[in-house]
């Protein structure tokens, strides 16, 4: 089963990434962009037929490895919830 | 309005920071984890009100900046569609 856990650094916390995108993305004439903030997508293929299960083993690991609690946050989604396109939804 | 646009290693390509957390998964005990994939989430406040709008300017700021075409992939998505975590959508 694929369980996704997303990061993103928490509000307030200098995002060096992201800033270094807004301005590439200034220099490129996009000065629609207001802010950028840059995380992470971490995909696991976990041997485990149970959502729950999955979603709970997922959790477990992003707190004791994949995520920095004092400067990130994260959330663990299946990817049916995030698998529709947005070209799909508008059709 | 926030886009957000995720960007994944294309299937083939080496993704080393994928093996290390897997290595390190493994090493913690988490043996039912077969593969791990690691990309990137941007996320765009953007100066724009129209759905449609706004997601083409994110696809072309993916295609034109954000995203390497050689080795990773990407998709656009608004983050109504991924806002419902897995927990809320279990209750």
């Amino acid at each position: 089963m694929i369980v996704i856990v997303e990061i993103m650094p928490k509000p307030g916390i200098l995002d060096p990434q992201g800033k270094a995108v807004n301005q590439a993305l200034h220099q490129l004439g996009y000065n629609e962009v207001n802010e950028v903030k840059v995380g992470k997508i971490i995909r696991l293929d976990i041997d485990e037929t149970d959502h729950e299960t999955a979603i709970a083993k997922a959790e477990d690991m992003a707190v004791r490895l994949l995520h920095n609690p004092n400067v990130e946050s994260f959330r663990v989604v299946l990817p049916e919830e995030i698998d529709n396109t947005v070209e799909e939804k508008l059709q």
